[in-house]
């Protein structure tokens, strides 16, 4: 099922698209979900599949990454937020902030979690992912070398891409993901790369803090990051996924 | 004002705190307020006064702090961010997780966020500024070295106690802080030992971010950080503010 989060005559729903049909979902798709009624694709427009939920986003996470930044392979994961206010719909135009002098790319599968959790075992992840989608961890990479804490760098309006929607049926850890900026292949790699898997992330992150349906957790970029310039496309696509497209702008 | 956040028979409420007596706020203080009857102190539990908001914290921004570390006084705010999932009510316990091995407070002033606001000029930040409160930076001090990255070692569930209200009437720049543990006196300064100002910090970070209702911005700690232990009672006294009181336990 591809689930959908839409504005459709000024409101909002979720829905579960289906052949360029969305069937509107009555309240969320966390729970059971029930269908009050459809609209074409067309009608409608997409946005960031997430509410006001919490994103918690891992470092390093690929093996390709690492040996590109000539680091030693971590023995935890490293983690980081993105705060709510920067999450950005897909077809979007992500705002090059002034002052920033080098503007990267991260390709990265996100997850969505379909229930409350603490503590969860690894064996028990699946039960507590509602599905997959696409994002771009967009980083102002100047400000990331300055800070040291990558928050800022990280943290800015429109620097949290997320999209198209939500695919709840298929295996994230055998999955290319690639980024092409101007329709030029720049990342390209497998989550078959993963340092972590998706349960050991989840499970890492669950005994830190609680975790709510709704929230993202995004699991890293692979080797290839680069910088974006005012005009150009970025696309993260990920196989049995989907496309996430965005344009670089000044404000 | 004093404005609370309460639980009134398992409902919750904001509320204007005067004398023992909780006036009842219809809807939020973010806007205009009006009354919908009152209900005495002693029969209400006092929560956190914050929502689904995001919550933003400076780094470094005290000179005793900055000179007790042998630390350069930096050039522009460090921030970093808790979830959401991290909040603390007044009088409830900070769970010591296990595997940690020093567990911090860090006494700090928060301010609570009236309005949206991005790019907000110095000039104009108090009419952003619904009031201040007390907030414990809860901090796992090994995992803080250990990650470089702060954000695994302060967002734990519990690991920010926000309250106890939220007080309107205070010149923010010229108040004493003070952390207790056990009774015993272990940070005190004044706000104006600050390195950035209130309405510096707020500036910097709505160029950042969007801010909005009900939002949090702390502001650091001062100097004499130090360690916690189960069976712990820690206090953060805010002149003008309130004392902000927590139990250190396990689960």
């Amino acid at each position: 099922m591809k689930i959908v989060r839409i504005l459709y005559q000024d409101k909002i729903f979720w829905g579960d698209l289906e052949n360029d049909i969305v069937k509107i979902i009555k309240g969320n798709p966390f729970g059971e979900i029930n269908y009050q009624g459809s609209v074409a694709l067309d009608e409608i427009k997409l946005l960031a599949p997430v509410e006001k939920n919490k994103i918690v986003l891992a470092g390093l996470n690929y093996l390709d990454h690492a040996k590109e930044l000539g680091m030693d392979i971590p023995d935890e994961p490293i983690i980081f937020l993105k705060p709510n206010s920067s999450i950005l719909n897909p077809d979007e135009k992500i705002i090059y902030p002034s002052g920033v002098k080098r503007l990267d790319y991260e390709a990265e599968l996100a997850l969505v979690i379909k229930k409350k959790g603490r503590d969860i075992e690894i064996a028990d992840i699946n039960d507590f992912i509602l599905g997959y989608t696409c994002l771009n961890d967009v980083t102002a990479r100047d400000l990331q070398s300055k800070d040291i804490q990558w928050t800022r760098a990280k943290s800015f309006d429109t620097f949290c891409p997320v999209g198209p929607w939500i695919e709840t049926e298929i295996d994230p850890d055998v999955l290319e993901i690639k980024c092409y900026l101007n329709g030029e292949l720049k990342q390209s790699s497998k989550t078959t790369n993963f340092i972590f898997s998706i349960a050991e992330l989840v499970s890492f992150i669950s005994k830190i803090m609680t975790l709510y349906p709704g929230d993202i957790i995004s699991t890293g970029t692979p080797s290839g990051v680069g910088q974006m310039n005012i005009g150009d496309t970025v696309e993260v696509e990920i196989e049995g996924v989907g496309r996430l497209k965005n344009y670089v702008g000044d404000r």
